[in-house]
């Protein structure tokens, strides 16, 4: 396990009190041990203790050939895994469990009695994995200028009469043939009304003139995922798509420059969300601003109204403000990623957020 | 939903003393409203009473444009879901919880002293779906015909001189050509040794003369799964891997043979098992012989030693005994998918299992 990693989550659990807890989530896994263990519906349980007795109870189905650098037990589909997880754990102190734990582990290991308490214990590596360690930010930062460059390709494409399902298959085959392990999340390529519907599903739409279109994308590159959004137009922009790109184009303006250490995570939200407000848009940005964002595409602690954390110098996370217009068929959204530096932040997509309407051919 | 199966969950609840109970899982719920909903790390929990105080509580995120047949309860991202959903809980009555459901939601609603008894309620629904009806018999049998069409297209491509990784992204790419929404699986098109490791990760093998090919593929069509495995030789076969292929032939028969109403799951998984003890390859055969399938590829039951459920008319599952040799590059699996009838099964996939030698070119 990564000594570095392992000890920011000891220390976590002992300043929560948190004498023990369960890691059960690929992602987590892999950031502790460098090993992805993906054991689909079979139990795969890191057991912590902050008296340094760690377990990895895993599926005699997965073998692991290299020294994870803790003590693997194993168990086979015909003996009960949680059960001799449940040896591990004291009884009589409390247990932290992981977010994602199903139920059929917890409920199992709440019969056999084994902790006195059961906590979601998932803000203690969350609040870990939200701060990039510098090779971490290296990662971040590769896969968005790869993000970057492939947003560069796309743009072009929006004219060629390509359906939303076809511009998504060339966006998943871009990724493939760029060295990433495939898409952080489904595309979203999507032309006119569908754009202005932050939830439409990817369809057999094609472009039209003076059709917004929200390109939505992110690949996973050596494991880091990249997620930015441009909206760019067909033929021709209308005044009213113009006032609502530039009001957007501002807002996420103030959302970075209010991406600093100290500020809270709602500042950057509200930094977007007043002056779309201010603009008489308010109703019509109907998500939180970002989410943060590293191994997956959603990491704990998102860019919302509610989040009153403080920014710390290495969180990563997007910003993306939008304005849906669905009666209009307007829909605008853009969207970096940022990681947070000692006085501000560094934003890591650098495709120009200028208006662009890309030329009927 | 779907009076009939929303009946039959009900009926099962009362016979076990079940009054009330959450459902999540994105299957589950599609197969009673007919709806799939994938919320994402979002709270969605179907809650289901004996009393027929149904209601599906949902983020405001996935707006419902048809009837589900449900009360709706919103909540939108500033609300505590789990604490809506617990208004409806009868708090001094058991409720059973969905397996999978995130422990994230399970620890509050215990917080929340929403039930008597927290216990796992996926048997009944794990049961109800474990006997296809009419319909879904056909959607099974159409999924099958599918998949015998991709295996007889793909046989012929294992002495072209692909990777796996190429053969791999062939495979996903007819599935895609042919109407399905995805695979159901990761494909496996492993050569030689790589054939010979059940967990073996696709990789830049490519085959060679003598080799051994497992081809083990499914697809997802309207919405029900295909799984099929073949095992193919290249240029020519050992003496002793046709010894292996016969073996796995006849034990998979035997499997089949053994598939009937009244008979329990064991006796499927033992048929191939003693056979292949008997033949002298007890210790290669190293995993169950196989596993339910529908809407999903693996569906609770599976064809193991210890899985004492009587079979009865309209199950559905997978049939797959293996020898696995890694010391001589040799693996041999075959499988096929059975329907239960009255006196026996329906086999679904009719690409022949007599041994295949592809002729290099």
């Amino acid at each position: 396990m990564d000594a570095g990693k392992v000890s920011r989550i000891l220390k976590a659990m002992e300043e929560q009190g948190m004498p023990q807890m369960i890691i059960s989530d690929p992602p987590s896994i892999y950031y502790l041990t460098g090993k992805w263990i993906h054991p689909g519906e079979r139990l795969l349980a890191l057991y912590l203790n902050v008296n340094g007795d760690h377990k990895l109870v895993i599926n005699k189905l997965f073998p692991q050939e290299k020294d994870l650098g803790v003590d693997l037990v194993w168990y086979d589909d015909i003996e009960d895994g949680v059960e001799i997880l449940s040896r591990f754990v004291e009884k009589d102190k409390p247990i932290g469990i992981d977010k994602v734990w199903p139920a059929k582990f917890l409920l199992r290991l709440q019969e056999l009695g084994a902790g006195s308490e059961f906590r979601n214990g998932s803000m203690i590596v969350d609040y870990v994995r939200m701060i990039k360690d510098e090779k971490e930010q290296q990662l971040m930062r590769e896969a968005s200028a790869a993000n970057d460059k492939i947003m560069e390709e796309l743009v072009p494409l929006v004219v060629k009469g390509y359906t939303e399902k076809e511009l998504d298959a060339i966006v998943r085959e871009k990724y493939a043939q760029s060295g990433h392990s495939g898409v952080s999340f489904d595309p979203i390529t999507a032309y006119g009304k569908s754009g202005a519907d932050p939830h439409h599903v990817t369809d057999d739409t094609k472009g039209k003139r003076g059709d917004s279109v929200v390109l939505d994308i992110g690949g996973i590159l050596n494991d880091y995922c990249s997620d930015m959004t441009r909206t760019v137009f067909i033929g021709e922009v209308s005044d009213r798509a113009r006032e609502v790109y530039e009001v957007v184009k501002e807002a996420q303006a103030r959302g970075i420059a209010a991406s600093k250490p100290g500020n809270r995570m709602c500042d950057v939200d509200l930094a977007c969300r007043n002056y779309i407000e201010e603009k008489g848009f308010g109703q019509y940005f109907t998500h939180r601003t970002g989410h943060s964002i590293g191994m997956e595409d959603h990491e704990y602690g998102d860019v919302s109204s509610v989040n009153e954390d403080i920014i710390k110098v290495g969180q990563c996370f997007s910003i993306e403000p939008g304005i849906y217009l669905p009666d209009e068929g307007i829909g605008v959204r853009i969207e970096d990623l940022v990681i947070i530096t000692e006085d501000g932040c560094e934003v890591l997509n650098n495709f120009t957020k200028d208006l662009i309407v890309v030329p009927e051919e």
